[in-house]
């Protein structure tokens, strides 16, 4: 479908193919209002606006029941079979999971239920289950103010992946990724620093709330820490690496339990805020 | 005179030496039990030992008033005649200090007492006026239990350099300096980066708390940010250096707010941790 | 044209292809004989493997003759009719430059001649006419036997970039780029390092010799070091960066007049070499 | 001996005390020439000032020619008795070197002495026999021209070394030492890097040429690279640090096998050059 194709949609199947991008039911109504879209970045950049600006705590935590648990494909097929078509191409790696594997999410789903009161929200696309898993069990240790402002995020991506897919006519090309980027490259031995948590904080009533929440794949690299459109307020962010933990894991002794870095984001250009790692040493610089 | 003469002074004689040194009754009693000392490194080790794990927050507040308020002349010479051969000397910069300095000075003196509820303590020696108004004004910004242990620290610098003048003859060349060192280099000039404000900070009951605190001089250092002879209990620090002031008194746009560096200290031995900052990037390693 | 196609022309109208792509004779009959080819891959080895291994000087000064000279307009039109429709295009922006700048150019194409005696080969796609003329004068300083070099690999980048326009239909999202990449990032400014000329070196007869040249773009990268699908051999390179004049020509004091980057290929992975500088400092490392 | 002591002994016994210092008779008799000197610095000053630009080639062969072999203790007793009291101390180490160690040297001087047609010269003071070993065998790769440099310099340092011995009531703390310092980090390990052959080279008819050089001792330093109170002409330079056989002596695959920093010296400022390394990684500074 493309933008044109959308706009001209009966308002009822508008608002069906908008509430299988996301389930509040805030979100959906506020979007249909503000049709048509004149291009693509009108519309995420409504879809955005709306979400963390217009939506309440009530809108964020009725879209998040709108989810399978990650890892539970029965309910995903029983339960949320109006989305299924979406969300089971994004679970897809969960088939691939092992037994263990799947237990192992099922507790830690339990545990953060308990905690947080909501479900784990997770952009699953392109994450293994192993992967998922390893966030889930690191955001348990987040508070729930923490938890709801990641997940908000996590929300905002798979909107963004959704509104793609309906819209699968339309020229995404020319969306911004994450404003903010990250690489880590350890130079003991030349390879991007895998599997490192990683947590984009921002002073909060005098304190650094974790924001955004993520681990390194593969290339060093967290593939979207914001949702793509997403422009972060100008003022001061930190960006955490659990170095400790890479290199114990490692048997090496390392120097640095955690790595911080303090920035400045200045206005809506990109922010690439990359760290050089080795266990005795460490640099940073804005890259391009 | 040397260690020897000292141990073989008359219990009175000895009280009156140490009096000197440390105003807390405790510390005082506590040092001429444990004499006679062997040497040099026995005797420092005994003072720091006792004024930290044997004081309580009595006895070190204690001490606090046996120190004329920096910049107060006045009180230093009819207030506390017993200790001027020793803290006139540690003071004697601010006999250089213009008029203006001075009435900022008490002005300061005056908030920090309001706040804190004592004295505020600096190892004067080899400071400028200025730079202790700097650093009281730096200082007023922790909480109570932060200056608590900062004046701790600055105490057992003061002792120590008294202990080194009234022990003249005895042989303080092998004593460690600050177990802790820094050095801050800005690699866009090629210099020194001078008057940066450092804090060391601890974890304690899972926030992290000022233990020592400095401005950097002229070669980038702070010359003492532990005092000499005493060693941090293994375990996590943190290292905070006010980038952002730094480049925004130069009239530079910095991306780095702050940067803080953690770092892991596994055993007694010395631990130098330098930044090489410009404003848009920064190196640190574990130095020798 | 696809490849099927292509290795379905008539032996007459490859050779004309082929003749298009590069002027040596012994590269086309050599292609030619090679024919058919599997895939894209196949055939960009056999391009690169003929003219680096099987042609020699003659061919290679050959080759060199089949071009106009950059900035000469009239003799792309008038001489060089037969490749008019690939020559035309890489010198596009040839159009737009100025008297003056083709003036020059036309001054240092003679100069270069008469010091090399072969004309001033480039790889002139996506190239300004300013650039390119920097690049002459840049290359104007080398040995003749460097330049030979450089020319060689400018040839086998055009040459690629021909076999792509007249293979068409092929699909070359395969091809591995520029075996060696290079990246500058100014972190005194949080930008890229624009404009800085960039030699790469391979030892020969104990003498660092030029063996590929070209100088920054905007986003700080030299687009292609080497021509895609060329494997250097295993051994000791060095990149050098003309940080000097970078520095000088803002009017900046620097401490380093030139970096030199001494590396290691060990196989035929992709090699990142980026430079992180500011006046007084500079970091490498083997990037991703 | 103080200076004016000296300035006051005959002229006989003058030329005996600085011949001691150095065997060059033109050094010895413009010394003389120059006398009496005000303070340690003009001396120190003359003496180089002679040695580099007033003695020639001729010379400075002479002056070596009154040097023992590095490890041939029964020619020091023997054949150079007169400065026995001087080159003793300075070769102490020798006593503890093995047999083995003493064998190499002697072999290795026999190579040096028939490619050089001179002998060995290196400041032996605080260095072990492996230590000067390795130095011997590292500068048998040099050029002629090269280690006469490389020569004149550790004459001038031994020449400083004899006069403060010799005038030992001097005041010699004033003295500047080596104007280049350099210092190297092993960011990998946290460690100091040790036993790396470091080279300073200028150009010298477009040639980088070896004017200096040393291994990196146990905390990472080269004791003096250039002789105390001697200034280098402004201009560029490189320091190059053997890192290649660094990491292969430990069994580490490194991507670099030497690193090469050129620079500017500005003035008669001091300049440090540091080196922080690791295997895929390194950065460099102007430090203080």
């Amino acid at each position: 479908m493309s933008i044109t194709e959308f706009n001209n949609l009966s308002k009822e199947k508008k608002e069906t193919q908008l509430a299988a991008c996301c389930g509040a039911a805030k979100w959906q109504k506020e979007m249909v209002t503000l049709l048509p879209f004149d291009d693509e970045d009108a519309l995420l950049h409504s879809a955005n606006n709306i979400w963390y600006n217009t939506c309440n705590e009530a809108d964020w935590r009725e879209a998040f029941t709108h989810h399978p648990r990650i890892g539970d494909l029965k309910s995903l097929t029983e339960k949320f079979a109006s989305t299924k078509h979406l969300a089971g191409g994004e679970q897809a790696s969960v088939n691939k999971a092992s037994e263990e594997t799947l237990t192992e999410l099922a507790g830690a789903n339990n545990e953060y239920e308990k905690k947080f009161g909501f479900i784990f929200i997770v952009c699953a696309t392109g994450k293994s289950a192993e992967e998922m898993l390893r966030l889930l069990k690191d955001r348990l240790t987040n508070s729930i103010s923490e938890e709801l402002n990641i997940a908000m995020g996590e929300q905002a991506k798979i909107t963004f992946l959704r509104l793609k897919k309906t819209l699968d006519k339309a020229d995404w090309s020319g969306i911004k990724p994450s404003q903010l980027t990250t690489h880590v490259l350890d130079t003991s031995v030349g390879k991007p620093g895998k599997n490192i948590t990683i947590r984009l904080k921002r002073l909060h009533d005098s304190l650094w709330q974790t924001y955004a929440q993520g681990v390194t794949n593969e290339d060093g690299r967290v593939a979207e820490l914001l949702p793509p459109g997403k422009t972060l307020e100008p003022g001061n962010y930190k960006i955490v690496f659990e170095t400790g933990s890479y290199f114990e894991n490692q048997n090496l002794k390392g120097f640095y339990p955690e790595v911080e870095i303090q920035f400045t984001v200045f206005d809506d250009n990109h922010y690439h805020v990359p760290l050089l790692i080795n266990p005795f040493g460490y640099s940073t610089y804005r890259g391009s």
